[in-house]
């Protein structure tokens, strides 16, 4: 196991973070298998989405703020971050991408992301890479 | 692998089970890997989440209800719980955890969740444990 | 590794790979373990969900689309699928489930489904097998 460091720097961001986990892969020396990320936070998740164009990013966090404001009266949990909470959710804890060649597999456009909900922080990864021992 | 048995108490409930997942990987004496937990029900989920505040699952809950209520006029499945279906695809069927030292790896505020979205019922968690070999 | 192909025919629809999935499984060999299953595409997703009555996909895919509209004034991205990203990360862009007795493991209503949000398209899924080693 591997831990990542990476810092964000406003409160939604998706952070690629594609060739610090191609690293991670490299230096297990696992030629065919799974890489797994986790966030080691209860408000930032990890995704696979597309690496191309940014306004992509954009929409994708616009829509989910408009979806999941910061603010309902309904909200108890006194820090103000129950929307972040529940993004992490909706978007996933840990992450896994399969390895072949020794390198993650990608389609065409996909890059890994951090998907920072409750920054600027420094966020920590753990990365683990199995191998299907083929 | 392991079948957890697991009772739920009302119809939306996030339930912790970290003790329950720590068990099945210290009996499979692995050290370094990871432990997937998949539910075996189709309205229910699992996810890591914020294991202090208890006001962070009840707003998680309260907002998820208000974006996905239990009617909705242009519903067909008879069963009326097309919403515990779509919760579940969300907050994800299978959940996969890193292990490090014969332990799971969590960041200080998580833990492993049982979300049930059609409860109270009975449910089985099936539990695998990989080692990473090292 | 291998890749399994899948024609989609609608722009939003649920289609069911267990079968596929299964053969894959059962080529590789292993008794115990898991299978990953990952969306090659940023505009695909996997999940598991109820494979019985059809009217469940329905009204799942009728929510998301009320949820996730096509359209919203402040979307950039100029390919108008801004939302079948978003789905694409709601949903999940790969899936783990576990193996056991050469076969996957289900529960009685559950089946692997790929959630196309942007057809219809050829798809590509990569499938990786891991033994438990027991």
């Amino acid at each position: 196991m591997e831990i990542v460091e990476v810092r964000t720097s406003r409160r939604a961001e998706l952070l690629e973070v594609t060739g610090r986990v191609e690293e991670v892969v490299a230096r297990s020396g696992v030629e065919s298998g799974v890489v797994v990320v986790q966030s080691l936070h209860t408000t930032a998740a990890l995704t696979l989405n597309e690496n191309a164009d940014p306004d992509v990013r954009h929409d994708l966090l616009a829509k989910l703020e408009e979806m999941v404001p910061q603010r309902e009266p309904y909200y108890r949990h006194a820090e103000g971050n129950s929307d972040s909470h529940l993004k992490t959710s909706f978007l996933g804890p840990s992450l896994t991408v399969l390895v072949d060649g020794g390198r993650l597999v990608l389609g065409r456009w996909q890059g890994v992301y951090l998907c920072e909900f409750d920054g600027p922080r420094e966020r920590r990864l753990a990365v683990q890479v199995l191998s299907s021992g083929r």
